[in-house]
């Protein structure tokens, strides 16, 4: 097996609060290919700090994915490090150039004398195109004594770096690998069950499959498995009989998220949702609003805070509020109800509750405690939620179980 | 400065999504000293790659801080890495075999074999004990040259990781650092102005202090600038100029961000503000949701897709629709105006505009086009803006124009 290593450049992965995705999403597209790293760095913006673990990197690694630093800016050195580190020049290619300066024109803005320096080139390096920054990514390859060495700077910007690793670098080293067996991956995507309950309730299941690799990972929205083998076929024995017994809790397989899946589903059946958000504020339409297309599922919503709000936008009146209190199972049904009305949507859904971190005064609820209703034509439903955490994440999970709840209830109604 | 560098031991660092959250929270702790990290590096639970970065490290840092591999399972290696790294055998202590028994007699849990493992030092080691788990810390100091070099190996489980540090290391740092000049840094938020405009209309300032350590971050909402130093009393001269300089186009100073400055204005000043939102889809309304006692300031909004809900919610005709086109200026004008005076709140901030990927057949616009309103009491004001990048990225950089437009609104008209 080749040794494989990641550094990221950049002081503020090194020293302050920013996390380096780029290296995890690097490697579950490694995983892909059944290759993996060996070691991951991280370096500060300083020049001879890069030239010293590009050296490293060469004695020790067969291939080296680097990112950060190729920027405009002061602080951006892996260029001019490069240089330093092999002992090459730096070129400057015109065509570069002039597809930087295209990119400026392209969106009306003029060029600044800084991005030029994007321009350049070690000797030898062939230039990826970056689609969606200035900065192209750089392949390099380096004789060593027996063998190449090859090294992919990227930048650091998380969607440039992944449109080139998957436009030019994914398709490069899976073709490299011509003949190995390579790792596959299935991935199951569940919503609305704790992690460790998952985890238990698999349990025998993943002892009978021992032979495939199991990972679970949880954020606040959804719990995922991710199942690898080099067999297919054994994948998918694993993956038909998982299904069945995941059920309900099996939001989809595959690249999906709780939100497309939902909305994939409305779509499918020429449905339209609406919205009506206290404690989520507006949360849970910019979760769905994100996925391009939304827009012909989603009519729209309203983020109601204020009693006066409650009763302009939705009508709900303050004897209603006074008599159950603002964040009330009753007050929920209403708000979904009557904005389903307006709305002329299928479904509308309504949330209500407290996140913190103070206890509203209003409110005769707990802390982390609300409700959700779905209002459709003629019926509506309602659960109560009792949650813990931060005020962001009460609000990421309730209204992760607002949208599983919707889920659920479409599936139940329609079998 | 001394050199210090971070290890993290652990395979499901190396090679799946977890994140390594000990060094970002270490790298705040050694900020507050004035120290910083020169590297970070992660290995998997190899035991030849940890031999191989402990010895590195030997030779490149003086302090370094090591975290995980100390438990009681077959693939905790750190213990037996130190003793092949520096060639020093490993000796069983009673007493930490004591305190790891009451540990477990403390929980009422029978102590399993495997966890007298940890009851093995290097020869010459301290231990540092753990108030809560049964992997006490490490320290190990070894004799370079001139100097000698200090190795703290942690348990990987952060709260482990923390005590100890907190009881044992910080405090030893802290008195080994007498008469020495701390590092203190300064940040600067800004918003509105492009990272490579802000890059270059900073450089002859930067220039000017060339002394003190400069960094420049952007996301899709706001750049900051950092700026380090151990003379407080430059920093203090650097940072009032840079203030003058950036003018309104700093938000603000420390760990703030766009929409917890506008928010902590509009609260000072006892102002409210409502959000009619269209091609952000609530988006901003959560970002501001997302900060504690956003509800006092905000009092909610309305998220505007279809034709029906402009009408219900905001009274918006079709007349008006159909004549200027649903992302025109003139709607965006009458979507903040109408919940204005429905909300009662002092602004109200609309946007319209395609965030694609698809152009709305309905638009007249561009993709990445749209349009912000604000409206106060009785007067009102519109941009125009045009930008790139996926659906989600107009989305976010919009959101954030618009809510710096609303900052920008309030100092202007209220110098």
């Amino acid at each position: 097996m080749k040794a494989i290593e990641f550094i990221a450049i950049g002081s503020e992965l090194l020293n302050h609060r920013r996390q380096d995705s780029n290296s995890t999403w690097v490697a579950e597209k490694l995983k892909t290919l059944g290759l993996f790293f060996r070691r991951k760095s991280i370096v500060g913006d300083v020049r001879e700090e890069i030239v010293k673990i590009l050296k490293e990197s060469f004695d020790r690694s067969d291939l080296v994915i680097v990112c950060g630093g190729l920027g405009p800016t002061f602080d951006d050195l892996t260029r001019d490090a490069i240089a330093d580190a092999f002992d090459v020049p730096l070129e400057y290619h015109e065509s570069i150039a002039l597809e930087i300066t295209q990119f400026f024109k392209s969106r009306g803005r003029e060029i600044a004398p800084s991005n030029l320096k994007q321009a350049y080139l070690p000797k030898g390096a062939v230039s990826l195109t970056n689609e969606l920054g200035t900065a192209p990514g750089i392949k390099l390859t380096l004789q060593a004594k027996n063998t190449e060495k090859v090294f992919f700077f990227l930048p650091g910007v998380p969607r440039e770096l992944q449109v080139i690793w998957n436009t030019f670098i994914h398709p490069q080293i899976e073709a490299s690998l011509q003949g190995l067996g390579k790792v596959q991956t299935r991935r199951f995507v569940t919503a609305g069950v704790p992690e460790s309950t998952l985890n238990d309730r698999t349990e025998p299941f993943r002892a009978k499959y021992a032979e495939a690799e199991w990972t679970i990972l949880a954020n606040l929205s959804q719990v995922e498995f991710l199942v690898s083998h080099t067999s297919i076929e054994y994948l998918e024995t694993i993956s038909s009989e998982f299904v069945t017994l995941l059920a309900d809790d099996l939001v989809g397989l595959g690249d999906t998220t709780l939100e497309s899946t939902l909305l994939k589903l409305l779509k499918d059946r020429s449905e339209t949702l609406s919205l009506a958000e206290s404690m989520t504020g507006g949360l849970i339409a910019s979760r769905l609003c994100a996925i391009p297309g939304a827009s012909t599922v989603l009519v729209g919503g309203a983020v109601v805070y204020s009693s006066k709000l409650k009763k302009e936008l939705l009508g709900i009146s303050e004897e209603m509020l006074q008599l159950n209190g603002p964040t009330s199972e009753a007050v929920a049904m209403e708000m979904a109800s009557s904005l389903q009305i307006k709305s002329e949507s299928t479904y509308s859904i309504a949330i209500t509750g407290n996140a913190g971190p103070q206890l509203d005064s209003y409110s005769k609820e707990l802390l982390g405690e609300g409700h959700i209703a779905i209002a459709g034509k003629a019926w509506g439903t309602t659960k109560k939620f009792h949650l813990h955490g931060s005020r962001l994440d009460i609000q990421t999970r309730s209204s992760a179980l607002a949208l599983d709840l919707l889920r659920r209830e479409i599936l139940n109604r329609n079998p």
